[in-house]
């Protein structure tokens, strides 16, 4: 057993902690409410090789084929700015699905500018209706003689705003249902797109929005993977995003805490400094206790990845336990912090808006769930009826 | 034992319901994240007769002297409206304030304003540094052959921006600490006073401010009853007002239940509407035995109070649980909306923020925690020092 | 609204606790863990009145018609002695059964023993495969020119080792489901009934245990009210013994948490007395709460069911809440006795099995969930399968 | 990063597994309610290394230096009869403690014997006042010409009735308090010595008892280590005994977790097996991601000892997260059984309270969270008085 990182990825971890440190962590506060997409910033990010980590060097890439640097670039980047850290998440995941299954030209017209921070692809997978069953999508990609005619709405796009193409999942074979699935990358700008951009409560300087495919037109080589295939191929990807959002969440909210132990030692309550009192103090080592047991657990479930042993568990357990008890940490922040914690000028209101982001993305506690019991106790647990969740 | 209420009581239920549906429901999101105070419908609930109950009809009062009744008034204007509900608390505590202690002059000036919707009188007793322990107030008002001048800053006041008038708690002799607390009625356009509005997530539409007394001369009768007796009355206050506040709390939670009920009817996942899913029918179910168990010991607390028992302990018990409860409440109804409710155009996003303000609103759940296992095992409970606390 | 007892009622509530505190008290620790049942203090119960409260006088009961003041029965009967507490649940149940059920021969034989203390009779419904699905009941009475004749097996049934008769309910009419079943009086000294005493964990010295039927004999008038309709009016049933069973947890759990207040203001640990720490005192606080919610849930639920309203609802929040909150507290409690708590000679530990009866009685807690989310929100919620439950 | 056990450890754990499901698992419920000590199977422990794992080869150990390996010991032997598997915590924590610590003479004469299942070495630590405040302790060693002569009471020491030895804690300099404790190696058949067996509501067949020592005479080289160190070398061992103790719970929970699995994919309830029920399945999916992440936690605090890297507040973690979470899930598996659980003839509600005796040992919850918070974020944290735990 080895619970450290190697010295090669301690030394990755100070760079980017250094990075997040210095750049990151200043202005953190007004970008969360601001919904200007920081290109300068995701550059830098670019320059340190945070982007797409495992993606060949040709392509702009750090080829380090290593998950678990992946957690390590998220966690450290969050600590100073829980919305920027999950810019890596979406172009890591992007760019690695590009380099397994897209075209030559594909890759070699969108991966060197992800890399280089030039330009986002999302990934478009949730319709209006659907959920968590990605089996029941609707959207329809049809094959015609120059390509394939994209039709449907896709919903909670993480940095839409920001985008210029997207990773759409549309079926080319409804009857076969999750087996029809394709993906294909999508330029925003064609003829037939629109984008509605949201209005969250958190998470903003990212964004999420919608999108509507309205008989959109792309070529052959658009598609990624062959088709019917495109399900598994993000099913898969789910299972190191969601160690990374989990970690981000912890990141966050071990900031929350350790800010909070700061104050608490300054702020008197009848005479005292709050840490004295064990209804504050037992309340922190408490969290902090549940955020080190999740974050072993992530980086856990990024290196059985690495190990290429199954982890799909695992990687249910990080999201729904991670999140959860981050949001909860951060909101006892805020209260410890009392009527000043309320404030807008306070960092934990934000934070818990921010951090919530997490309890919904890829997935709700209960999909998560559903997996776990499902994988470790049988296919029958949890299970309502004959059309059974495939996630 | 009798669990309803009066026949009287139900038709004044009944008036306030279809007020709160038929007037506040209308407009409450858009009110929720506006900074205008909607005087217009504060005049309207004057019109009810909900701004000042007990308060007697020689004042515009109503002359009930039923601490149920201002339960009945703010749990109906919750439902509609959370924000607007809590007005009636602040009307309903300054105006017994005054009416019971307030010298002549001060009531006939102000008590028909109050009453009218026209006026609203604030409540300033937190300090900057001070948090719950009411008996270390920094704020002094010395006597002069004219009355009194006031020095000090406060914070956190509810209602403050809209406010006219603010009833001040300071220090007529520091040496008695607590039992040399006073209070005053301070019209806001006197020299020496400024007031700054704090930007909070939530609860906005009443706002929060803190104010600044820089030598703020006042006369004599502004004195609230007799000097050294301000902070029994206040803290007496407490005991009402606590199971109010939570009491807002429920509401908002209860109708978020409902409404979440009605989407997870209708929304499907896996083919199946949510309503099905014991994941998600369970939680709801949780939550509502919750807020009902809460529901129930606020009226206990207010009942308790309209027969002179103590209900200190019951009060405190209100304050902790109802808030809690509800916030995870709000929580879980967001959660089940998933990405949907994490839209700032979903209610359950604003209802999470302005259910928070109940947590932190007249003392956190330590402090409440405190006075109950003071109250109900011994003042030796939860104690650290022998500068007890004497809340 | 009146949250107190009526003067008669406060008067009972004393004279039972006396008896409580004086009789049962003394030896409850003794009889928790024995399996001989105390016959003669079952007398002194039946002598102040309490094992047939709402029974007519002629039969020997109170004629007192209010399930609040089996509420009260129970509840300081629990806080002198947990196990002894539930004998008047089971008798006021099954002679509320009988009397209103019952052929007059049943009646008259069975009522004045059952009220004079003298015999107890139980009551069979759960069956080894069926859990809380009455409907699916498997035991059968088939007519015969005689009466009927009874075949299947009961389980989990509460004092059967010490009954002479138990109620048992059986299909008359299997393809009707939950409107076939039918309940008859049956002697235990009957051929073709043998009985099987559990050995139980806690809750020994009322005791629990099977009951197989083979091709049992009965004469008509042993059958209960009409035949099919038994399952309706044991539901109904529930409905005030799920409150019942609730008190008992709820009393028991009280008594823990003021034993352990008492303890922590002796115990030191650090030079101080266990009172002070905070991290003991919320903890007390905290559950001293969550009992005291549910306390008056318990009594609003009964006071519903004396006004004829509907409380199935309530009920089962009672009984979800009540015992898992209960068995928390005493849980808590053992565990601030520290090692001592873990003794035998400790009460505590003795509690925490006893109380654990009271999360399995009447239901699960799925199953109380079950039942409120349909009843608050929808017949759909939480529902599998068109077999819908019909509890 | 390595998650994963070396090959060598692996192979032990598998032999390990073996034993236990061969050799132990059989007669575990019997030997959990019975007082006899199982001599036998301890020498069969003794054959296979596991009672003295660290200890040099010399005295019989297996002179393996990691920690890891006592955690792999532990959890397998767990799996099949947790009381047992406490035996190589005593084991091998008294004979590290001796072997680092005591005369030639003491490692000669008992290091063998407990090596080879022929002894067991108890620990005396705790007094009847003191609980977790090791340096309040009372009990006196006084040095003579020949030796020391020690007096005093210990209690709730864990194997003492069928001990052959105690090392007993006793102070050499009572104003020193902490650094004047000092150990003993005491032969249980000296002059002057009185054994008291505990009645426990679990962990019976190890058992706990209590020792008084009235003017016991010990000679010189009974010492272990120097005068006053004692403390210190205890707390250090306390490190790695709170994981072990941890990984104790945790395999027996998750036991518990797949036995009711399997039943609730055979036990029907409305017609479905229980499994399909979310309300049951997400129970259990809940349970293994807080039990998996509690053993993750456990190794890694046993790694970093290995590494001689600070793990004093992750040896906290472990000690009150995974006992209390796995008392929990035990809770909720036994009720998952309903009436069935509740049987003494039940594994469940034998666990429960075997279980929760890991809630108790090494220090309840509340000290741990102290550690935690004075190690995470300063002394002052949860600190009452200027006599500060040390531990």
């Amino acid at each position: 057993m080895d619970f450290s990182f190697s010295s090669d990825q301690e030394q990755f971890r100070k760079a980017v902690a250094d990075f997040a440190a210095g750049r990151l962590a200043p202005g953190a506060g007004v970008r969360a409410k601001s919904d200007v997409f920081p290109w300068d910033l995701v550059r830098e990010m670019a320059t340190l090789g945070l982007l797409c980590v495992m993606t060949p060097e040709e392509f702009g890439g750090q080829a380090i084929s290593e998950h678990v640097v992946l957690g390590i670039v998220v966690e450290e980047l969050a600590k100073a700015d829980f919305n920027l850290a999950s810019i890596p998440i979406v172009t890591n995941l992007v760019s690695n699905l590009i380099d397994a299954f897209a075209s030559d030209r594909v890759k070699a017209e969108l991966l060197p500018k992800v890399a280089a921070g030039d330009m986002l692809v999302a990934l478009g997978l949730t319709e209006p209706e659907t959920g968590s069953d990605a089996a029941a999508l609707k959207a329809r990609a049809t094959r015609t003689s120059n390509g394939y005619v994209l039709r449907g709405e896709k919903t909670s796009i993480t940095a839409l705003p920001s985008a210029s193409a997207v990773v759409v999942f549309a079926s080319t074979d409804p009857a076969a249902r999750a087996k029809g699935v394709s993906a294909f990358v999508v330029p925003l700008d064609l003829p037939g797109i629109s984008v509605q951009r949201f209005d969250d409560t958190g998470y903003r300087c990212i964004g999420r929005g919608a999108l509507t495919l309205d008989d959109v037109e792309i070529p052959h080589d658009a598609l990624l993977g062959q088709e019917g295939q495109a399900f598994t191929n993000i099913m898969n990807g789910f299972d190191y995003t969601r160690p990374l959002l989990a970690l981000t969440a912890i990141a966050s909210a071990r900031v929350a805490l350790q800010e909070t132990a700061e104050y608490a030692g300054v702020r008197t309550s009848f005479g005292r400094p709050l840490a004295n009192y064990q209804g504050v103090a037992f309340k922190l080592a408490e969290h902090w206790t549940e955020l080190e047991l999740a974050r072993l657990l992530c980086y856990r479930t990024l290196w059985l990845r690495d190990q290429n042993s199954p982890h799909t568990v695992e990687a249910a357990m990080c999201k729904w336990f991670a999140p959860e008890r981050a949001f909860r940490a951060v909101h006892d922040c805020l209260l410890v912090h009392g009527h000043v914690g309320y404030s807008t000028e306070s960092p934990f209101e934000q934070r818990l808006r921010d951090v919530l982001a997490m309890e919904i993305a890829d997935g709700t506690a209960q999909i998560q769930k559903l997996v776990i019991a499902r994988g470790v106790f049988g296919r029958e647990f949890g299970t309502l009826s004959s059309s059974e969740p495939t996630c």
